[in-house]
């Protein structure tokens, strides 16, 4: 067993997780409009996890995670409760490890990434979408393989995996006034708050949330763990709500959260696609989508965005609705 | 007036014109897919050039030919007739040479294009979507302002400027069996050639056309210039015949021309949206889809594909139609 499951991941753990995946992933690059720029009257870097393998940053916690893992572990295979790109990440961990991924997906998903997680192998079981549905379907298959849950953000191995983006964006522009990463369950930004904390102490970490999924913005503010109950919003990667282990690290070194519409989520998804010519799934936007609506303060600063993932049904794109 | 204008540009005219355009124009990346890879069983690189300023490979040339022009001409700006990304580069580049540019485009160019060119400050004068039209409209203009006509492609500063693109490639990835670029004028065709003999003579071109539009195909198989009438094809890019000037280099320099369907353009376009992440204008899908239909060997080699731009009308994506 790997100690980073039982503390925060330290400093030099992520510089350890960073060289531990370094063959296994794309070391993405950092993007700009000069159109944006003018337009906001800043510099925004978009840090493009959309090239990462499987289309998101979820590939980095989850060979992470399967590269810590026990022999005996691996004989029994993996297992997680995903909406999607987890899913396809651990499938695409374990098929490099040569170990078996079991996904349980909520019969909602996307079919771009049903298909994807099919694509690298990994064994699917449908279930309801919401969280208790999820959690007791996994169990069945726990009792059945004993295969080891990886679950899709709240575990440090995870945490320290999600990190290494906000460590290479780090990296490539080292004097960023403000980093800005989309919460969903808060693997990315916890991660991205500890990087920053370790190797840009100076950088402010702000977190983008849809408005119609706002347990992480009143989870913040009030003090206290508020979950979601059922959101909706067209960022299908940020509905679940924030882990036991994500939010007291969130808590302690994310500076602030704000939220953004539905609209401008989509206005923003737009924006993204037609000036830096890249595909990017809503989610992503949702960090632009809060500088349209004027909540964060961005004039005359170099700000860094990370763009979570592109996989999108092109069959189904918002403003096509 | 500049040399280039009377003879094919040499090795060192594309070598002076990429310095000289350096600052104005992006080194765009060249990006793999490990999925595409395995698929068609080779190493496919993708110069991308939608990532260019204005979203097209047309920058290279417009900027280098705006630079070539002197102190009387820039007074009296430039014009062109263009369905679209010339246009918007003519545009750029007169903007950046505080010099006015005048442009002829078809009346059913694409919104984004026309919103594109008035945003660089390009006057719109619109047309018949018939070549004839567009020169007598061209004419026109010139008679009344005075003003240096700077033809999209049949120019050798023009395809000086475009041959940038591949010097770039080469650069990245010296020992390609292959290059494949689209064609419609040829500019970005013949630069291609001439880049790939001068600094990569082992490597072979290939240009790669619609079927709807294949003047090219036509013109340098039966050895004598065949013009489109009136060709039809989603590659809006590509609906131009050959010029006089980028017909002979091609005859001379290019190894093969293959063609594709408009149903294989349109799966190739959706593949590298889906896989690479990136947004292509259906043009830049052209050589891909001849690989998708067997044209081209490929099997075990490393081959570089030119993609020439990313602007494309997102409320009319041709896998919804």
């Amino acid at each position: 067993m790997n100690s980073e499951l039982t503390k925060v991941p330290g400093k030099q753990e992520i510089i350890n997780a960073s060289a531990k995946i370094k063959d296994y992933i794309h070391r993405t690059p950092v993007l700009s409009s000069s159109l944006i720029n003018d337009h906001f009257d800043c510099q925004i870097f978009f840090k493009c996890e959309n090239f990462q393998k499987v289309g998101a940053f979820k590939s980095r916690g989850a060979v992470n995670t399967v590269l810590s893992l026990s022999k005996k572990q691996l004989e029994n295979g993996v297992c997680t409760h995903s909406s999607g790109n987890h899913a396809q990440a651990l499938a695409r961990a374990a098929k490099l490890l040569n170990t078996k991924a079991s996904i349980v997906m909520p019969k909602n998903a996307p079919n771009v990434k049903v298909a994807a997680v099919k694509q690298y192998g990994g064994e699917i079981t449908f279930c309801e979408p919401n969280l208790q549905a999820r959690e007791s379907t996994l169990k069945k298959i726990i009792l059945k393989t004993g295969s080891t849950e990886v679950h899709p953000y709240n575990d440090y191995r995870i945490i320290c995996g999600q990190a290494t983006a906000a460590l290479e964006l780090i990296e490539d522009i080292p004097d960023l006034q403000k980093i800005i990463a989309p919460v969903g369950g808060g693997g990315l930004l916890s991660g991205t708050a500890l990087s920053t904390k370790y190797f840009a102490p100076k950088t402010k970490v702000i977190a983008a949330e849809p408005e119609m999924a706002n347990d992480a913005f009143r989870s913040f503010y009030e003090g206290k763990f508020i979950p979601s109950k059922n959101p909706k919003t067209i960022a299908d990667g940020l509905l679940t709500s924030l882990g036991t282990l994500t939010y007291p690290i969130i808590l302690k070194h994310v500076d602030q959260i704000v939220t953004a519409s539905e609209q401008s989520i989509i206005e923003a998804m737009q924006l993204i696609w037609e000036r830096i010519k890249i595909i990017i799934e809503p989610s992503s936007a949702v960090p632009l989508a809060t500088i349209l609506e004027n909540k964060i303060d961005v004039k005359g600063q170099k700000i860094g965005i990370i763009i979570s993932g592109g996989n999108v049904d092109l069959a189904k794109l918002p403003w096509l609705k």
